[in-house]
């Protein structure tokens, strides 16, 4: 070939060749993990999310929802003795300083597929401040100081599972007679509650139903049941023990439902009664008196609303996390992004906030090694 | 070319040329709608789901969902008569013959996002037998009787809409307005709720609590809204009009719960009780008096475990019809097959059931338009 | 209840509470399908469309699709006398108009799934421009032509299925038989093309691979597998008869490639070739020449960034559906919104533009009934 | 509550209580990781994969998919000497033992998102045996190493970003002023090919096209650059430096593309020739010549169903790891479980295989640590 033309069609030339503005100073260049340096090498948590955070896609939200993480729970205010008594609301940490109110949420799936360890991590050592979770988050980890759960796999089929009492969870399996020993052990429960709320009935009288009325809600019910259950492995143990409430506005919605179902029976004349409004208003007292409120929401559905919710109550949390798979396109709540959340006040505008889109259980455990669990 | 050699190497060869058995009888071809066919052109829901029936991934399924939802409609079994008082439970058709339960379920998005005409036409038609929905199903039902929602864009930026108090859901923008005029609605009915929970509190005295007590629980409190509305554009109106139950053992979780949540400041010391247990028994007690039960699930989270807990009392449902864009690999009780509730005892192994993969909103006035209005 | 105070917290009143601004008047409601209507029962596609269109989440999306594929249907130009000779490009209709160069786009899934039926339909009646499929989209087609694909279900487990030597596509089963009929009719169309390029390779010596030569390219090989077939079912064969160009660059990647692999033993010393340098010329010069441009693309991964690839050499296509459920935030291409392509110059800025998520064989049958089928 | 009654209606109780079978002995317990021992602290990737090895849904995914990629990597057959010299096919350590062919694909946005690195490193250490990617894959490895891609956001408008020449891929954002240098960089590279195919075309004459003739095909193009390129931050460097294929049969469909087809115009009247049948031969002759076969697959599309097509040729791969976020339910061959890849006897039966629903840059950092760098 001796000599080039240079002849290309005008318009394909201008569009392929259109030239850009320069760089700006702050633009930051993608790379990876460089894996000739040694700490590169069965790399640590915190070594692995730093390579990730210049990154493109989830690696880098990763690596964001790290760092977020970390701003909300090392978050300091002022110290107890600079506030009058009668401010004093939200979090303090055991210096006495004001410290970040962490909503956590997460679904039940995640207690069944061993995160329980991992929440429980966090309860035991006080790093969130209340919890949402769904029936099954509440139910599973009581379920799992009776019995184990097991692994499995998608693909068994549902009728020989049945024949043989083995539910699955997705890739997990759990043996029915393990609802029958939560039976067993929620039945004595159920009915010495059930005695409590006769008496202060009795006690009360025609004021029974008052505001200051001992009812029970899901949140006290959930706090019995770590006060009950005694086991160090157990997340609402630990809950109950670091008085960290759990609200579980559906508590009805599953195994502890059936359990009630059955004791309606048992109980007749007389009921349990759960009442979800007194919960209500704890829950979004809990957010107008966070000094600055964080929201770690793994999972979608109920407990991503709810959270959310009561954070409108302030005009919006100061950090949040959201981990998912939900898409946005199908206007599910579970796949509205964080800025949806700013539209109604439930985050601020200009709080840090990041989705991360995975299966909580390929991601959780990298990032609490990273952050909760880094020291 | 002259010569054809025809050596191919042997392993690849074998690989590829692979014999199949001949194929079975009742293999069904796979074939497309024929747009010859003058019925095809602008064609009606039955022809093109007719169609859809013989094509690959989720069409079938949609064919399939149709075929499901006319069994369950259509069903019939003994007439009243025939069968002796004490027995006579469940679902009657207007002719006295048996007919099938029907738990809807659905989202709160749906009723947002203009699906809820089409759920209203079911419930005025007493389509359905009971529904399970989320607090946004059951508010913004109300809410749309008093202001509008519009179309948006799901790229709207959160912080300029805050500031403007509108509020994003999806592609969809409600006018925080919209919250204000349903607050100046609700505190007269919930003041109303609360003097007379303070009537038969005084009534019953220290029996206030029984099981046999006019509690409020959400489903009464749902079904007075109902009442209150008067308004034929609602779902919740016709409910209460067909006494069709809807239950949402979470009604605190939204709007509902922000102003119940004010109304405890206003009623204080007494509070407006809501009650959960009275719920999980009537609800369960219509699936053990179900002849037989169907499912139509319309999205994930709540409402389909719910409806799915409570078919788990009758042994499972017969006939089950899903409609999410939820996967499995995540474990998420959304993404969980039918086949998973077969393993739980909540779907019988031999009941009709599919799952359609889809936003609702893409595929469910199709399957309307060719089942429950296609007469 | 005598009193109401009116007392609540401000902080969380005032974020409830927070007023909007009035609605601007081109604000669009949002309304579902009115059932009370008799077009409404059984509805035929162009009325379910238009009962989409003020839905929210997807429905809009879908109903947008069809506007935007009726815009660039009937988009009408100049008419050719109007044209100095030298500048007749691009595409026109049978009255000598100037109209929209449509390139289509389809997965090798949708041709098995008997979507194969509506794709031949918009070919045979010269609705579409030019096509870019995968390898499958193509073999596919022919092999439909000599056996038939089958219903299956995605739970077949694959062990069983290849003992038997059936081939599972999702919920559909094709026999392996099919492919040995392939091969059986593939061997003398390869024999005879290779004794063509044989022939010009003779002829024109060390010009041989000139640009003007006849050189085999995947879209000449496409062509001519529709010239062979002469089958009215098949989607080449009218491509062929229509001078509908079919673009596949990989066309090596499945059944087609297996044969070529085959006959490269076969030939020997002989080989085929097949050049991919000047499809993309040609691809790429429709492009240029088209006068409007617009996009449908069904489903992701190449065939979108072909089509898309080709649009920037006329700085960007003028109308844009894609449908698939890819999502953007793992950054695979098929997630890309057509806001990405923008960014490139493969759309225009100010084209009318749409995503719709959805699996194409649950809407593609409604959107050609409401569109291209309408009439 | 002085009295308990039993009575529960005997269809639930049976429902609910129905006994399990005893759970078999090989069942594994469920459980997370252990935050309380020092190692998973700040943990490292191998301690955290084991974590994840008893956790459901993806988390063992993640863990099986390190065991498969560590059986593959460790796999060794017999030495040379006891191998008759004919029968020496596949890959050999450099100890002279046989291994395992592993065929890594990648999809090209993982170039572009800071996985280049980790993929280089495999390269660069002869990690892997052969490449699969797609054009995007290709170029931008060499366009990195003449201006860097940079950090961005999902959400930056399209229009806005045109104005400015600046590309976005998901949440980076590539300068125009990349692909003006690629081009700069690329001509006389593609000037030198065409010279060099003119020679062997006019030494040839008409034998130019036989199967022994130097044409130019993507896979030697692509080895091509990495001669050229001379850069060690490149994937293609190594690969050339090591010999290792990488291929990409649709290689014009990307900016490689718009260079090729703007070389027409300044080549005319010659063209360069890529051809993609020579490549298919030497791509399935690497599968079957290897001894041992293994597939690691990050992404859909083309280059998942390449390298299983190929695995075809030898009856199925002996180990599979697929990585991507498709989903089964629209029949995308992103979706495909490795079950349907069996059925086409692409992976054999008894192969351990594996699908992990991730995207892959929130994984693979971790899976590589904890594997092929984990020494």
């Amino acid at each position: 070939m001796t000599e080039k033309k240079d002849y290309k069609p005008d318009l394909a030339n201008d569009a392929v060749m259109k030239a850009s503005v320069p760089v700006p100073d702050d633009f930051v260049e993608v790379h990876g993990i460089d894996y000739s340096k040694p700490e590169s090498r069965n790399a640590r948590a915190k070594d692995i999310v730093k390579g990730m955070k210049t990154m493109g896609f989830q690696a880098s939200n990763l690596a964001t929802a790290c760092e977020i993480i970390d701003e909300m729970r090392h978050w300091k205010g002022k110290h107890k003795s600079e506030i009058p008594e009668a401010e004093r609301k939200g979090q303090f940490d055991d210096d006495g300083y004001q410290r970040t109110t962490i909503f956590m949420g997460y679904t039940s799936n995640l207690i069944s597929a061993g995160l329980r360890d991992t929440l429980r991590f966090l309860v035991q050592h006080k790093m969130v401040s209340a919890i949402v979770s769904s029936a099954g988050g509440i139910e599973e980890d009581i379920i799992k100081c009776l019995a184990p759960t097991y692994m499995g796999a998608f693909a068994l089929p549902g009728k020989g599972l049945r024949e043989k009492g083995l539910n699955r969870i997705g890739n997990m399996i759990i043996p029915n007679e393990n609802y029958c020993k939560f039976e067993d052990w929620m039945n004595p429960v159920l009915d010495k509650m059930l005695d409590e709320q006769e008496e202060f009935a009795k006690k009360r009288g025609a004021e029974a139903l008052d505001a200051d009325a001992p009812f029970w809600t899901p949140s006290k019910f959930i706090d019995r049941l770590g006060a009950e259950i005694k086991d160090e492995t157990s997340v609402l143990y630990w809950a109950h023990k670091n008085q960290i409430p759990i609200f579980c506005p559906s508590l009805t919605d599953g195994s502890i439902g059936d359990m009630l179902f059955f004791h309606t029976f048992r109980a007749s004349p007389k009921q349990i009664r759960l009442d979800i409004v007194a919960d209500i208003r704890r829950m979004n007292t809990l957010s107008l008196d966070a000094t600055r409120a964080g929201m770690i929401i793994l999972g979608g559905g109920l407990i991503k609303h709810h959270i959310c919710n009561a954070c409108l109550m302030r005009n919006g949390a100061d950090w949040a996390v959201y981990i998912n798979t939900g898409q946005e396109f199908d206007g599910s709540d579970a796949g509205a992004r964080p800025d949806e959340a700013v539209s109604w006040g439930k985050i601020k505008a200009e709080a840090h906030m990041i989705k991360l889109y995975a299966d909580v259980t390929t991601v959780f455990p990298l990032i609490v090694a990273a952050t909760f669990a880094s020291e």
